[in-house]
């Protein structure tokens, strides 16, 4: 995969507030960066939350992070963040990420999420809708199992 | 592994401002506890930092970190941080930790460090000191390779 | 006032998140402090959260805050969060609060919450229960008007 | 005073870790997003981060934070931070700070600055570079005593 296979992306300047006595951002605030770029990629499929799970009446919850740090942000730097979905299953969602500064890949990692309802936790199948705006507006097709 | 195998443990109470509109911690969270969890293990076994690495001068940067989210912590739940070095490598830590509410796992992971120098960035092997006072301290021998 | 007149104090360890690039915890993580403190201060008079506006099913929200920044709390510090109760008005509270590092104060402050119908965020008369729980703990008569 | 006023202006949107369980932002950010404020401040008035001070070496601490909440920002929304310096010292800084949504004055505020000498921590006279840029940037001139 290359920058290009990525349809959404959204830039951000580093917070003074997130960067650390080692002059570098703060691990667990890449998460952080991970969840601006989530938001952003529902807007820009067309289905900006809570409208994602509207159809269903579902949340979505993160239940797996990975995260790995080649190389530290730092302050007021302007970093890209970059999403795409590479796996829709039954009732889970699994997002590919990247942060890269100019030509530098900082950070990639990955993000899963499953639908589920708010009351009783159990998962539940996606809305058909958010499916298809996904594999409308990613550019490489989400593998699907 | 059960959690007798973790030597250090250490309780914190969820914060109103860690817990987002779905009523749950927000995921980037919990590598701020994992973090806090590290700076308890310098602690307890007598390095606390900077003093883990000052036989050298280098500095530990996180290069990986894994969470899997199981069931949410929640607004002023009291939670118990496990921690164990499970793999010491020449220049990298391995730690595996979990968090637990009474008799719930709420949250396992990994993080990884390596130790490099803070100028160049580049790996160094670990200070001695830190691994002897890491093998003094585990109750299950890491793993060295 | 001294710190003898705070019936209510809270210990906590300074985290490394909370640290920035000059050494020093980042101002803002001191409103979260005085968050910490308030949230101990309802479980200390016997009405934690949510329990301290359940008589009434209002909310409380801030409306103030001040913090005066005389000396910076570091890394691993331990600080003690004293706060008191200084003004009961109909509808709203007035929390003096102060920092503290051994015989330090590191910073000193003012939070003022009014108490409103979450619906209509129209201010309410402060439940009665809550009023007495107050003037039952506090050591210094907070001033009424 | 008007927000015409205000030479600085600056958009951000609010984040999803930023916003409680009551679905408003936590009090405490508000600090955080005055703290962007003063880094485009630096960066409009032609002196970003770190050189603003590099003409004495010294370094610019809060010494006071004032917010007043009047209304709270939410999820997802678009809000401009409002910034201008109302008083210059002989070592210190006065900010003015506004938040608005669309036609909403959110949050209002100031921040105290004092120049002071990194290793001893003494106040210092403001570098006169920086109270040029900042009278020339401002287009109600800031009080000077």
């Amino acid at each position: 995969m290359t920058r290009e296979d990525f349809a959404s992306t959204h830039r951000l300047r580093v917070r003074w507030a997130e960067v650390d006595m080692q002059g570098i951002v703060f691990n667990g605030h890449y998460l952080t960066y991970f969840d601006i770029a989530v938001t952003e990629y529902w807007r820009q499929i067309g289905l900006p939350y809570p409208q994602a799970t509207a159809e269903t009446g579902g949340e979505l919850y993160t239940v797996k992070s990975v995260v790995d740090y080649a190389s530290p942000a730092r302050y007021d730097d302007e970093i890209d963040l970059y999403i795409r979905c590479k796996r829709i299953g039954r009732s889970s969602l699994t997002f590919a990420l990247e942060i890269w500064r100019c030509g530098d890949a900082l950070v990639t990692g990955e993000l899963v999420y499953v639908h589920a309802d708010p009351n009783t936790r159990k998962s539940a199948p996606l809305p058909p809708g958010l499916i298809a705006a996904i594999e409308r507006f990613e550019r490489v097709a989400p593998a699907r199992n």
